[in-house]
């Protein structure tokens, strides 16, 4: 399926392999002679390929597929096609996640310092880094062994940068600390000024920005995504937490490990987000509030209170989801009963 | 009008000159000797420039204003100033755009590589391309003939383009094909990873993003943008579609032809959206949907559910415009009465 | 309280400075000997730190706070902790930002332009700049006196620069002029073409994009922000408005003086807003209207009629905030009632 000019295929691998690789059982019809050379989805799949089932909605496809090998939960096995095998478990989606990496490992740096590259002497960079052409790494930037430095990004003044990570090309860093195995897509902007002023009726003063940007270990932050220096104190973004393509995240927010941040959601300045809380896309926090853990948040809602641990909401301004949904519902039949 | 340190002019033309061009009929007060020497706005043009009248917001500026020659739909011929020549078309607009066309034509590549570029031994750029300063071309990219590649930009790995295309500076490109006469404008990011884990307890797991992004012809991409690649299937963007700056497009996602995008809108992965389908302003669509040809998003939607061909829908979550709008008079009324 | 690998002290200040910097008055517990060498948050701030109090949600902070030095309205004077000494002025937040920006003064362009920038013959650079590597600068381009110009920025053919502008790293400037003293964050777009097109029934006719964009002074413009040029008028940004990261400026968009904007606000092309005027995350305001001076715009509202002076607005599409808020209780107590 993937594109040889793009992705490099590890593979073939057999199912027992695999099984191994996801820790799942082995079903349904088992050729032990076959070597899968490939991921596909259930549509396009042949007897070579492996293939997953994990949201309902491609059901039918599954039913239909003619994957040699497809990973599925336990409970889905009896309706394999005939001749499929399968790869048993309750976390289907998860288990692909590990079979595609085997087949496309991630590339790793290759050991290769551009000559075209602006680097400080004082900067100090690791062992087997790559850093590409027209990169620019100021004064006493550490970076750490196994990282990779994309093209033309600027990483200023004594930013740090932990192991294993990956800097996308045309980042621009300032004030930072980068985790571990941390993934920063192309554009992103970290550490600049957060958007603070004293206003004024001559004008607006502006308040320096002392803080910096701390972020977690497996981090990964999608392109053209800024994220602010704080104030004083920092903005942080726990370990291993995903922000996907052009978020804003303020001056002096903080949040907590694991969560998931979609793209276009704005969290203002010096606003405190528990972990594994999951925010849809558009969606806006305001200032100085407290989101706890395992909170899910509606695409596009506008939260302006506290939200407690576990809850859902959506809306703007945000409530819990049931309150919101009956909301609309009674709306809907209002306006039909006067229209 | 348009600031000679920045645009070149192309005229002078003949009334009859710019008729030809654009297919209409001459009207209004004719004055042959006359050669119009530039375009302006109905308020500021005088004898020597064209002007146009499209929007009826704009009429009184029309009845007020000294063009020589303007163009306009034939039943507001006899309307027109005394003096002024016409030319008339049922689309004023769009013969605005040739007119403007010929007096400030796009400007050529000019043949000139630029010796601070950095370009890959195994790439292929065609016959009279502009590659500037601090571009970085890959292994085995394929540029077509006339295309401009602006500054710092990056072209990853395999990318091609097509003939007659611009790249805008400080542009990332990698596992993507792009169109003939397609114009990326400056900061936008094309073909990194989708925004893909399976989620877990213990953190979530990235999963490979093995598809590509392949743009179509004539497609126009506004600044700092960001076009995931897709995740083994392809992220697809049709000919002639229009987006604006600063929009989001999930993985997976398919946009039909003509299709107009405007900025902040977000496309979820995997959705699917028809021809000449036009979404407002930081409207939203959610992942797997299926939204038809001819579909007005107003701008601010949610949609969370299919959209059928020719409809028209607002709201978050989004419904048929007219329901949204009585529901939005039932409230005002509501509110009103028990206020 | 700041990292002293990226932020400088000026410091230390004495009470009796402090007062003259900001024409503040001293009072508490002065102790004429101190000299104060830093500023920090009421909560960490010790006796040689500087600490202000301005949102009254902090105000216990301030009665448990161990600052040294707090500044403060007169009114709460009395309330001070034993032993803390007081800067006492009607505008804490604007005192704060100048005593802040006393110990940490912006730093200089250092007089110095890297030999890896690419300068044209015919452009202008000031005296004391500074122009970092990669940095291309164009033909006819004229920048100031005392600017910093980033790295891999490009600034295209004629575009002017104010004495003593900052434009960060990787910004694109193209058809626009610049006032003084502007602050340009990394990854802002400046004067690419405006999102204009003639459609029609076999693809959309782009429009030529013919005019410019306007900074005035002291305009601040955040991370990855787009500004499009004019379509014959100019887009226009008004001396001392600040503007958040991810904004969208379509073209011939007119912004008054003084304005806040804050980030992911997306404003269409022709609208006008008048002079301090305050819009809200991820507001987005329709094209061809008119918004007042002195507006507020609640967030994530949207703007589809013209808004009077010193009017507040809310919701999509928006109303006056009372009219707004008695509409959600409304609906609230109905959903409740017929739950």
């Amino acid at each position: 399926m993937a594109d040889p000019r793009f992705f490099y295929n590890s593979g073939p691998f057999s199912a027992t392999e695999l099984a191994q690789i996801v820790g799942a059982e082995l079903g349904g019809t088992l050729k032990p002679d076959v070597q899968f050379a490939d991921v596909r989805s259930l549509d396009d799949a042949g007897k070579t390929d492996v293939s997953f089932l994990d949201n309902k909605k491609y059901k039918d496809a599954f039913l239909k597929s003619t994957a040699g090998l497809c990973i599925v939960r336990p409970e889905l096995a009896e309706l394999a096609p005939s001749g499929m095998a399968l790869l048993l478990t309750r976390d289907p989606y998860g288990a692909y996640a590990r079979v595609a990496s085997s087949f496309y490992p991630v590339s790793l740096p290759t050991n290769s310092i551009s000559d075209k590259a602006y680097i400080a002497k004082s900067a100090k960079i690791g062992t087997n880094c790559t850093v590409s052409a027209g990169a620019i790494i100021s004064d006493n930037v550490v970076i750490g062994d196994n990282c990779t430095i994309g093209g033309n990004v600027e990483i200023m003044r004594s930013c740090e940068i932990g192991e294993g990570s990956t800097i996308g090309s045309l980042v621009t860093l300032q004030c930072c600390k980068i985790g571990t195995s941390v993934i920063i897509h192309p554009g992103v902007r970290i550490g600049q000024d957060g958007f603070g002023f004293a206003p004024g009726a001559q004008g607006h003063l502006k308040v320096p920005q002392l803080g910096r940007v701390i972020i977690g270990d497996h981090v990964e932050i999608g392109a053209n995504t800024t994220i602010d220096r704080g104030t004083g104190p920092d903005t942080v973004i726990g370990d291993g937490t995903k922000i996907d393509n052009l978020v804003q995240i303020g001056h002096n927010a903080e949040i907590g490990k694991h969560c998931f941040i979609v793209s276009h959601v704005g969290i203002s300045g010096s606003t405190k987000i528990g972990d594994f809380t999951m925010i849809g896309g558009q969606a806006g926090i305001a200032g100085h509030l407290q989101i706890g853990s395992g909170v899910k948040v509606a695409a596009q809602s506008g939260i302006i209170r506290n939200v407690g641990d576990g809850e859902t909401v959506g809306g703007s301004p945000a409530r819990p989801i049931k309150t919101w949904m009956r909301e609309i519902a009674t709306i809907q039949k209002m306006a039909k009963t006067k229209g």
